[in-house]
């Protein structure tokens, strides 16, 4: 489908949102009216402007508070819409967004305001203009997308049809399966925008968290499939309102705008492919809204680490051995259990660099990355070395899809006994700014599935903690994101699984005393108030979380440069991360000096 | 009154917020839990340090989830009770703050909760201790701290009391006057928050967004009187979660806090004195709520700015003349009409440095000021020289209280005829960080009243600003802050009124081409859209604002460094500032490359 978004998504001035909404592939705009009148450029240079870009101007907007309005306020309401038209025309603009009215002014009554938009209509027709109706979720009489439908319908004008945004839609817990309602050529534009769900004023709401498909909680994909099926041919268009967008690179911003679109189709696709196919078969089972990506990893192959030898000695005492040597690069393997770690002596402080994931086809996951415009990493390999498939986070991480061969390339040494068995999960440090385009890329890239979002309190400022997973919790990654406006990063972690976190923790505390963090004895103090726990825990240092599944006993390492290690045990089902510690490691790490 | 703080407020580890808490000159703390389980210290050292910095523990908090529940969920609450006793035994705090509860599992009913409460203020007793009830907003069956008073009167025992928090009475509208039903020693403590109006979750406003006393829009005056009235004596405490405060300096959040309190009870006590005279006369009267200042001023004196040459140049074009030279610094006063501007040649590119101030009483101004910690600049001066007395205001910009003494130090050559006729507004610039300690100084120190804020489309970003005015309007200050997180500061400027605009901007347009910014013709197509204005003001470049008072007219310089000038007309009774065409300022300046 054509992809468009609205000029007010990205920032900048309005050549320069034209300019990277172009490059970043986009077939039209809506041009945001705030965005042309602080234009120096008159509309007929916009024009040109955008079509020697290769965009098509598909919307002109807002126009605000028209209908249902007593006679003497409709007059000046049309003398401004003439001013408008006459603008459109200049612009090479056809369709205009006409907002349900907020006005105090307004006196409602759909016979009124479709007998007013029909006239709106007809002037509108005099300039070649059409007229998309949609209903603000704050609207004063209007504020259903059905509602709006029932007022166009009953003024019965073909140049007169709706807009729908899916933000008013879903903000108000409105069911879109109506939209099958309204005849696909009676759609005549189509908003898209995600959302958090956040208990607030809906204006505020969407005025300043709204975001890309896809970063949200909204269902969007079920939403389009609905206005498929009503026989929308019209553009998908973004309409974003984001405090955080408006103060980010705008090309950064279209550029995951379009992947959040892509996204949207391929997942729109599949879900309506099967959707369609479990209608066919007369049932709709649970697990209807899965969609399968070629990229969903099986598990970590590897974690990789930039060291200058600190690493090194930690991942000794904590038991891992150096198996392999990287035959070119100045890489070393080193194995514990079911755990693969890699040293690279990139001469950098030490730092979670990469990760591998065990994928079942790494070429079809790379094309998949490639597909939502993930930048797909050149690698320097010589003819025997195993083909790796690499793209980057948007924190710069690489993230390598492999099959077995990779591990080849190391001659390993054979197996190192010890308690740890695998990664459990990986935590990588996120700016603030790319928060959404993180979540974006680890659900759509990877195919993850978010969880939760948490805010842990840190001795200077909070950190937003949002957890991603695969099936059957195979692969774990945490993002941590420091406080909007922090100048610093959060560290990054790589967390170890093992069947006896007290043995790991009995034999370190004595063998390698400093290596684990020192955990205060007044969260012993609370947690036996909480719990009954053994008091072993705090004699080691040992920290406990449980959820209604099971438990969870974890340590952690001192820091070296940006990163450190925990070990953790999960015992029964239990599905979390012991977020309620991180504060208290936090507070620790921080009154070390790390 | 005693003043506390709690420890959440600010910023750190424990012992940073206790060494800031000690250093801004509170008398106690109340230790929030979550920050001693951090703390690697045991409790026994925390009394220690805290009485080395002669700060009491007056509150231990909160305990959660303990009353109204099923007997055999009491006996673990009991429990969890006793080890925080012994927690607060070697803390040496004998106050526990229990808060309303929140949890499923409770099922309420007055009888019930207040047999429980008893329960637990007899065990507490056993170790000295007290028990503060206190009602949370959300609480699942008491949220009213009316209603929490009435569990503790059932309760009846001298070992327990409310507690009560400016933010959980106010947040929910309820009236502070029922406050005086309460026995002030049942009053066990006082907790002080206000916060900004925002429509949203309660319990997201309470933990996000509340601020100190006099920076949001929260009666606090009022509630303090009605305690005092009912007889308590304890301590004012702050207890506000403030996302801005975490990340800030913990020192200077500290002592803004102790600034709140310091002008609350300023306020508070020329408020309750005036209420009470008003009883007295058996009237009550509108503005009993108006507090005098000492500081409150009758106008601007000057405004001061660096100066490189430019702005001299841009002045000379503006029709001021340079009517004086300060005799022993590079300073410069130029004069038009009823406005004085004094150009400073520190050799720092051109800025907003200072505002004088017309003072009925410099001395007993900046003695006001330095009651509410506001640094008192030291001035070097000859013994010819006037004296003046100055403070910085939070972004640094000196603020002197001025007599007409000053003017003699320039021995100004006489009136300099002109349309201008003063100083209309100063717009000064603030980092983001700063935005609430800026309000708390300019309504406390200089006694101006806050306007609504706005936010305001930036290409790169949403502004905030706020306008405060004293009274008539003689001094505005609008000070703009940039969005959380940006990396810039906004422009500042210095907006001269006049009572011709289209005359000025007619002259300037012809004599000095360049001077005056361009304003897009898409800007007039929208105005005579939604005004019939005169096509002059589009020939002119003029902007047009108006709202029910009456219509504004104003035209802005370039930018020359960090400051530009906007020449203001007013009409009628107008009180805005033309927030609604800085949009269009702003994109043209950031095009312009300023």
């Amino acid at each position: 489908m054509r992809k468009s978004i609205a000029t007010v998504s990205v920032s900048g001035t309005l050549v320069e949102k034209l300019e990277a909404i172009a490059a970043a592939g986009f077939d039209g705009v809506e041009i945001f009216e705030n965005d042309l009148l602080a234009c120096p450029l008159p509309p007929e240079e916009v024009r040109a402007r955008a079509a020697d870009l290769g965009l098509g101007i598909d919307l002109y907007q807002p126009f605000r508070d028209f209908e249902g309005v007593p006679a003497e306020v409709l007059a000046g309401n049309l003398r401004r819409a003439e001013h408008k038209f006459r603008v459109m025309e200049r612009l090479g603009a056809d369709l205009l967004l006409v907002c349900s009215n907020v006005s105090p002014a307004a006196i409602g009554g759909d016979e009124l305001a479709a007998e007013q938009l029909r006239l709106l209509a007809e002037r509108a027709a005099a300039h070649g203009i059409r007229i998309a109706y949609e209903a603000l979720a704050w609207g004063r009489h209007v504020n259903e997308y059905l509602h709006a439908w029932r007022i166009a319908r009953l003024a019965d004008h073909p140049g007169l049809g709706v807009c729908l945004d899916s933000f008013h839609i879903l903000s108000r817990g409105s069911d879109p399966i109506g939209i099958e309602a309204i005849p696909g050529e009676k759609i005549f534009f189509l908003q898209l925008a995600d959302a958090p769900l956040l208990a607030m004023d809906v204006l505020q709401w969407s005025r300043h968290y709204r975001c890309f498909p896809g970063q949200g909680n909204f269902d969007l994909a079920g939403l389009v499939e609905s206005v498929r099926r009503a026989g929308y041919v019209g553009p998908l268009s973004l309409e974003v309102f984001n405090d955080v967008f408006r103060q980010a690179s705008a090309e950064r911003t279209a550029l995951d705008g379009m992947r959040s679109l892509i996204a949207l189709e391929q997942g729109a696709h599949e879900r309506g492919a099967y959707e369609r196919g479990a209608h066919e078969r007369g049932a709709h089972e649970q697990g209807a809204h899965e969609v399968t990506h070629p990229a969903v990893p099986a598990g970590f192959a590897f974690a990789e680490l930039a060291d200058t030898g600190a690493v090194g000695g930690m991942l000794a005492a904590l038991g891992f051995a150096r198996t392999g040597t990287h035959p070119t690069k100045p890489v070393e393997l080193w194995e514990q259990g079911g755990a693969r770690l890699l040293l690279n002596a990139t001469g950098a402080d030490p730092a979670l660099i990469a990760i591998g994931l065990d994928s079942p086809d790494p070429a079809g996951a790379a094309k998949h990355a490639e597909s939502l415009l993930s930048p797909i990493l050149p690698r320097e390999r010589t003819s025997e070395e195993a083909r790796l498939e690499a793209v980057a986070a948007p924190d710069g991480t690489e993230i390598f899809f492999c099959d077995d061969a990779w591990l080849a390339d190391f001659v390993p040494s054979g197996p190192v006994p010890g308690p740890v068995t695998g990664i459990d999960h990986v935590a990588l440090a996120q700016p603030w700014h790319h928060f959404d385009e993180a979540a974006l890329f680890y659900r759509s890239v990877l195919g993850l599935r978010p969880q939760e979002s948490l805010e842990l309190p840190d001795p200077y400022g909070l950190l937003r903690s949002k957890a991603m997973s695969g099936p059957d919790g195979a692969v774990r990654v945490v993002v941590n994101i420091a406080q909007v406006g922090a100048d610093h990063l959060p560290w990054q972690h790589v967390a170890l699984a093992c069947d006896d976190v007290v043995a790991v923790a009995r034999r370190l505390r004595r063998e390698h005393p400093g290596l684990l963090l020192p955990i205060p004895g007044n969260y012993y103090d609370d947690l036996e108030a909480r719990h009954e726990v053994d008091p072993g825990l705090r004699d080691l240092g040992v920290l406990y979380d449980r959820d209604e599944h099971g438990a969870f006993l974890h340590v952690y390492t001192v820091t070296v440069g940006r990163v450190f290690f925990e070990i953790v045990q999960r015992i029964g089902g239990y599905q979390g991360y012991g977020a309620g510690n991180a504060p208290i490691r936090l507070a620790v790490q921080h009154a070390a000096g790390h």
